[in-house]
């Protein structure tokens, strides 16, 4: 296939944690009625559930860096993409990052993607 | 649905795990021709590919233990299972577990499932 599934996840990923870094009540669109996130222990279903999620977090100023990020097409035919990240954190005011990994599930749809899966957790030592 | 995705992904990790820790040469049975391995910065496809490069790696004792896992169904009607894996690994005889990361895409087949993405990645600190 033609996508260059690598250069699509790098693409994504940045918009999307420059997003949530920004201003993390947008991420709406990126999320349909069937998405789902896990996040910590947390499972929630519906674009309307997950920004709600990601909006209650308890932090004001948040940072991600990646530090790796791999992708994979999710299946023979579809123009689907599996993306893991792991990467740091930095919440407020903490100096020391948290470390995490999440994999990011991405559909086609119109000429763009959606997340169809968001799997978030933090790598406790 | 009525498959219940976490005890499904828990039963297939600890499975995999398993063989892997005893003898990963005999994991070719759980890949096709079209999956796909991402080990650190190798891409391998193929079950053969895929198994070669496993047993490649150098060390000869292994043991995984799990940190997290947790499983979404990665489409809304084929069934599939996407898992994502935090934990540990201790090889040969260092005293110091790795941290990685690892997600597994899982796809039905006969009654069963066969790996059609496979992303391991250490994680560095």
């Amino acid at each position: 296939m033609a996508v260059n599934f690598q250069a699509l996840a790098e693409e994504f990923t940045k918009f999307y944690y420059a997003q949530f870094d920004s201003d993390r009540s947008q991420l709406g669109n990126l999320y349909r009625d069937h998405s789902m996130l896990t996040f910590e222990t947390s499972q929630l279903q519906g674009a309307k559930n997950i920004i709600e999620k990601l909006v209650s977090l308890p932090f004001q100023k948040v940072a991600h860096r990646i530090s790796t990020l791999d992708a994979q097409p999710s299946s023979p035919e579809m123009g689907s993409v599996l993306v893991m990240v792991t990467g740091e954190l930095l919440v407020d005011e903490e100096q020391n990052p948290q470390r995490y990994s999440q994999v990011f599930h991405l559909i086609p749809e119109g000429g763009s993607y959606y997340v169809f899966n968001d799997i978030f957790r933090l790598n406790y030592s």
